[in-house]
């Protein structure tokens, strides 16, 4: 009953804290979680109506292919269908493409620091990370090219990244494309890719074409509010998605999620709203920042990294106790919170806490 | 680009066929599908009650240790909450157990044949599949036992055995349980657990305390009629749990899975209706399959694996054309088909389809 060697000192990854469990620990009775990405205005409501006219067919196996979503998704980003492959979330689909293509030894290039979901599958699988520095909190894409040998497998660029917000503009990620060796794949994560406005910002699946290396990852988690019932996808050669097929479990999403996923695609308005909405939630925290004198990562995904100056770890939990959760314990960066856009008036609740949170902070110190 | 050289032949899991499907090939306005093992009387009214009242929330990430869900599930099954792992179905529990376990060239017990997901993902670790035919339709314990090596890590007994439908009784079950070394996992799945009520029939999670090297599988899938929901669970030592959870994805089951799941376990009384409508049906089924001279197995799931005595993908086509859909394919039993217990009058149009398509048969031959 031996487990695999390398897995037993995984580090367990720290979700955000749920809301429930803190109100319960602090006495709290409202409690504003920034700490996760998530959709402040929800999900569109057609993606509830969805779920309620499938309640009926619960007890019925999701359909294994996901066959209506994949040809809506498919007709939306305008790629055949074979391209497409769907997951428990995008996080899935890291698993899957290391269980399908890692092998021990195996060499993987990372940032340091970026999402952790690609080091704990490279590590369960024994594939060796190269973790590159961040430069500026943004990929050292040349510095990243320079660390492919023969060994590497995999290459993984979160885009905007996970946790500071940053984005390789097109130019430099289409030289950092031509420069990879074509037997390494590149996997490119754009969990935030329906909320960045900036015109230099690449859209990965135009790609694909060209890079039959290229993965791109997007989810329905983030600007479509489904993070609840977990559906990511990926987008590939159909040789790709064919190959990390063979190792997707038959029912991987759920009925419920493939119904809420058409019916949130098909309502792009609602995602115009939500992305014109985060922008302006960016431009009324960056303009607080500036006003305190904290400097913050420029931010293209819906969240803040914010330099507080002081251990973050303290300030997160002067800021618990005022019922306001966030993020920290990011090793790299050891005095910054990420916090996620909220409403107008939760950003305005979070700006609030902090500066007693850093006051408070001063006066002991 | 190279992929694990062990998954790119692995063959493809085939699911029942889709109901839309069907319909849609043959041009059949009514289609019954009998074919997955899914609960013809659907989920409890109060898990349908459970998701409406969560959809407000579609857009927060789940509670990736489902606390509440464990804490009622614990309190259920009589054990703690730290023996307890949620998967996407009790299939990513498989997968689960697998990626942690697996070196290559380790050595797994199975009986041939049984639920290929085991098989599936010993070949994706590069385990080594040691098949046990099985005997008159029931799991071979005494082979098994004897093909245990010093690299068996793993052996899975499927109770009851899906195809097949047969149990191994709870004197034969310890006496093996007994004679497996102690280094050695065996992964009971209990799939169908609810449903049986033969009397000799073993609660494997009264097993756990004695055997620390046993883990019980069970599902929501079948007899609490959420298979769309995708959520299943493992029942082991704390240690076992432990270590499969790290390389569970945080986030792997959806947040309508675990309210809905909850909100089903509340409800023993519509699980004890649907265990008793199923014994009905497996007493109707097997009158007339008598009737007809048909032999079929002890059925102690919700599904009954007949002989049909002739090759019985020609017998599934003819059904098909009727609109019944059931399942073949299964390598031992050329001549046989697993159909689930359905409703009594959805039985009676099997048995009506089932007699026309022999006579078919007859004619054509």
């Amino acid at each position: 009953m031996n487990p695999k060697p390398n897995i037993v000192d995984l580090p367990v990854y720290k979700p955000g804290k749920p809301i429930e469990e803190v109100k319960k620990e602090l006495g709290l009775s409202e409690v504003i979680k920034l700490a996760s990405n998530e959709n402040p205005y929800g999900a569109a409501p057609s993606a509830k109506a969805a779920i309620i006219a499938e309640l009926d067919n619960l007890y019925l196996y999701p359909d294994g292919s996901a066959a209506e979503l994949t040809a809506t998704l498919a007709k939306h980003l305008g790629v055949t269908d074979e391209r497409i492959i769907f997951g428990c979330g995008s996080d899935e689909i890291i698993a899957l493409i290391a269980r399908a293509f890692f092998l021990p030894g195996d060499e993987t290039i990372m940032a340091d620091q970026t999402f952790s979901v690609y080091k704990s599958n490279a590590d369960i699988e024994g594939a060796v990370s190269i973790e590159v520095p961040l430069k500026n909190g943004t990929h050292d894409l040349d510095g990243m090219l320079a660390k492919i040998t023969e060994r590497t497998k995999i290459v993984w660029i979160c885009n905007p990244n996970n946790p500071t917000g940053t984005i390789v503009p097109e130019e430099a990620l289409i030289s950092f494309l031509d420069a990879v060796p074509a037997g390494v794949m590149v996997v490119l994560d754009e969990a935030y890719f329906e909320y960045v406005t900036d015109l230099s910002y690449a859209d990965g699946i135009k790609l694909i074409d060209t890079y039959p290396n290229l993965v791109v990852l997007r989810t329905f988690s983030k600007i479509y509010g489904l993070a609840a019932l977990r559906i990511g996808y990926g987008v590939a050669s159909p040789q790709i998605i064919s190959l990390i097929n063979q190792v997707r479990e038959p029912f991987n999403t759920t009925r419920l999620a493939q119904v809420a996923a058409v019916a949130a695609l098909s309502d792009q308005e609602y995602v115009q709203q939500c992305r014109a909405l985060n922008s302006a939630g960016i431009v009324q925290l960056q303009a607080e920042f500036k006003r305190m004198g904290l400097e913050s990562f420029p931010a293209h995904g819906n969240f803040i990294m914010v330099d507080v100056r002081k251990p973050a770890s303290e300030v997160f939990d002067a800021l618990l106790r005022q019922g306001l959760i966030v993020r920290t314990g990011f090793h790299c960066y050891p005095t910054y919170l990420r916090v996620t856009v909220g409403s107008a008036e939760q950003n305005t609740a979070f700006i609030n806490a902090l500066e007693l949170a850093l006051q408070e902070q001063e006066i002991r110190a």
